[in-house]
């Protein structure tokens, strides 16, 4: 049922009729300021549409980059653009911060924390957050990468362990500290073990006079049988040596028992730890909950081929928010090229509904390829048809993670701190923040 | 008594005699990795003794940009140092994260929260922390600005402020959101009262559709009867009038009575605001508690003419922890140029006595002049015989604070930085971290 073109549109959607016939420009809010609603605005903005971008935070962070921020490599300012900047000019977009609590349907209203805001289409594109797979004592213990504040305390334990490490008064008690545990070899997994390895095997290892690199363990979990999961055989295991090489301990078909304070168990054994970081899983952010829709896998709201909300076509989830299919009638996976593309064709499709068209085309993803880095210079490239690794990819992943960042100045931020690190080869954003007292 | 030259060491001190005698490079603990500690680690790590340089950060903090990161305009790392980065060639240095406990003069041992560190010679230079002269209430309500916390926090608050006044639901709420109170009218508060007003006043009204510049208060409270007390007064005035162009409202001769949650009370008067800053006020760090010294203003530690404390030549205090007094028995002021000449002063005295020359001259400061700035383009510059104003004292501010930062690395993302917002005019870090629930 799409109540713009056919009766028993209810009240609330009679009265989002009433505005369209009344003349006055449609309501879309999107709430969401990550790679799926910042393309939708981005085409919505082009449209005789008002527009009500709602974020949680003030800005748009690049998270593939993120890791680097864990790493002391970047700052949080270089992967961050505020909201309101990269919308300055866009004249029919209104920026609003708040969380939304709910979302009412029938009435077609979004509850944030900071007001009401009602809409006559509605772009979901809140993305996923950290999932221990029902563990919640997990979360305790190790570390999600989904925010700044998340690479930020991670930055703040690994730097930590080295400056305790360095006074350590034995090398027993040195290994033990300098030990770190990285659980889940997805992209995510791969880039923070290469990094951590560069980081503490290498780049500071002038710094801490009584740490050897040999005392530092990067020992990296994966439950599969090969480090990214999804990619190609030959790449994965490209990776693999190549992460071997750096000296991270990849330990693939390796089953996590539990997390605790100090340590890790999986199968038969027990690796003491205090750095533990988590990236082997996520789930959607409340969408069903909030829109009393169905969810599937990981919570994932289930969205028709246009991405619409069954029975709702003016109600769209996209990204990793979203449980699309492709045409085999597979998932989708949780990319950001999925959600850009989600989100330019839910803008197209809406402008198109506004203009009258009512023609459903299916939303069809185009696969340009993966990228996926390992520590300095090395990277894999899964472009279908052709296979990358090693240097060259990895010069494909810098010119495509420069181009893809938003702004010009995040772009001139981020060259110049790469160009930093690789030749003076230190991080650039080694900051301990927060208590000195607290852990 | 200087237990190097004569008899009655005691026990501890025998035994840093014997370390001495023995041929082992005596041991100089430098306690603050700020101006006067980094001064006083340059000179020694030219000399035959082995320095440990103790703070509870892992970075040097160039301090007179903090307002600058609190302000939007630079992030933590372009101002920060990592410590061993600074000290990575220095052979005969070490350095130690961690925070001092307590000092122990008679076994000459210091106290971290990470281990005991026994000493030959002790330089403390730990600087001040923010005082509220004995309100502790009023830290509640009213952010001070001491370190990349502070000035992260009080960043969230500015921009939170907008972003809530952009959503409020009247004019009215609107002024009320958006006057922000700064108390004490030295260089901290006018750079920090400019500041603010560029960014709300300026910069930012493109990004806030409901906020005009009108509705923006900055109010700078002064309890003396100029700006800039310590300048001389054709500065001070020119400075007042130039915040006042730039519709900050200056109220000098105006005594603070009390500081609440949602405003402060000055005289007859009581302004509602929920965004405070406190510059009125710092003290010393406990020091003269930890040396178990005797305290005076601000609790410094009283040194001798030679910086050391009474009696004990192998113990200095320097910088804001210290009160050294000039020629005219005046107290040296608070500013990074006297932590500074004392810590390189501090540096050669030490060596001196390693080198058994027993002379000690009286520390002697040296002026060369105060500056300090009010927002875009221009400051005040005092050089005694010479006072500067406008444009070209702030072309003197803006090279001496790019030839003092620490690092190239620091005075490029500086340089770079100012260049944006100068030219681009916006802000360079405007980013809200921290759970978006909190206030």
């Amino acid at each position: 049922m799409t109540p713009l073109k056919n009766g028993s549109p209810g009240r609330a959607s009679a009265r989002a009729a009433a505005s369209l016939d009344a003349g006055m420009a449609p309501r879309v809010v999107v709430v969401g300021a990550g790679f799926g609603g910042l393309a939708a605005v981005r085409v919505l903005r082009r449209h005789p549409v008002t527009v009500t971008w709602i974020d949680r935070r003030n800005h748009h962070l690049f998270q593939p980059l993120l890791y680097q921020v864990a790493t002391a490599a970047l700052s949080p300012a270089d992967i961050a653009t505020p909201v309101r900047e990269i919308a300055r000019k866009w004249t029919n977009v209104e920026v609003r911060l708040g969380t939304v609590l709910t979302i009412d349907r029938k009435q077609r209203v979004v509850t944030t924390s900071e007001g009401e805001v009602p809409y006559d289409f509605l772009v979901v594109a809140t993305g996923a957050e950290t999932s221990y797979f029902g563990n919640k004592d997990w979360a305790r213990h190790a570390d999600g990468l989904k925010g700044l504040e998340d690479a930020v305390a991670i930055r703040r334990k690994v730097l930590l362990a080295l400056e305790r490490a360095d006074t350590a008064p034995s090398d027993e008690e040195r290994r033990r500290l300098l030990t770190f545990v990285l659980i889940g070899a997805g992209p995510t997994g791969i880039e923070m073990a290469g990094a951590i390895a560069d980081l503490a095997k290498r780049m500071l290892v002038p710094d801490f006079r009584n740490v050897k690199p040999e005392m530092v363990s990067v020992i990296l979990l994966e439950a599969m049988d090969q480090v990214l999961p999804g990619f190609p055989q030959d790449l994965a295991a490209f990776a693999h040596r190549k992460l071997t090489d750096m000296g991270v301990d990849v330990r693939t078909g390796t089953m996590l028992d539990r997390i605790e304070e100090d340590g890790v168990v999986a199968g038969d054994q027990r690796i003491a730890s205090r750095v533990i970081i988590w990236s082997a899983g996520v789930k959607a952010t409340p969408v069903a909950h909030w829109l009393d829709a169905e969810a599937g896998e990981k919570g994932k709201v289930t969205v028709t081929s246009d991405l619409s909300v069954p029975g709702d076509a003016q109600v769209y989830v996209i990204g990793d928010a979203a449980l699309a299919l492709d045409e085999e009638g597979n998932p989708l996976p949780g990319l950001a090229a999925v959600a850009k593309q989600q989100g330019a064709f839910v803008g197209r499709r809406i402008a198109d509904l506004v203009r009258g068209r009512q023609e459903r085309p299916p939303f069809r993803y185009r696969d340009w390829g993966t990228l996926a880095t390992m520590g300095r210079a090395s990277a894999v490239a899964d472009f279908g048809w052709l296979h990358l690794r090693g240097f060259g990819a990895w010069v494909v992943w810098v010119v495509v993670h420069i181009w893809y960042l938003v702004a010009f100045r995040n772009r001139t931020r981020v060259l110049v701190n790469w160009a930093w690190e690789y030749f003076a080869f230190r991080p650039g954003a080694r900051l301990i923040t927060g208590d000195p007292h607290r852990d």
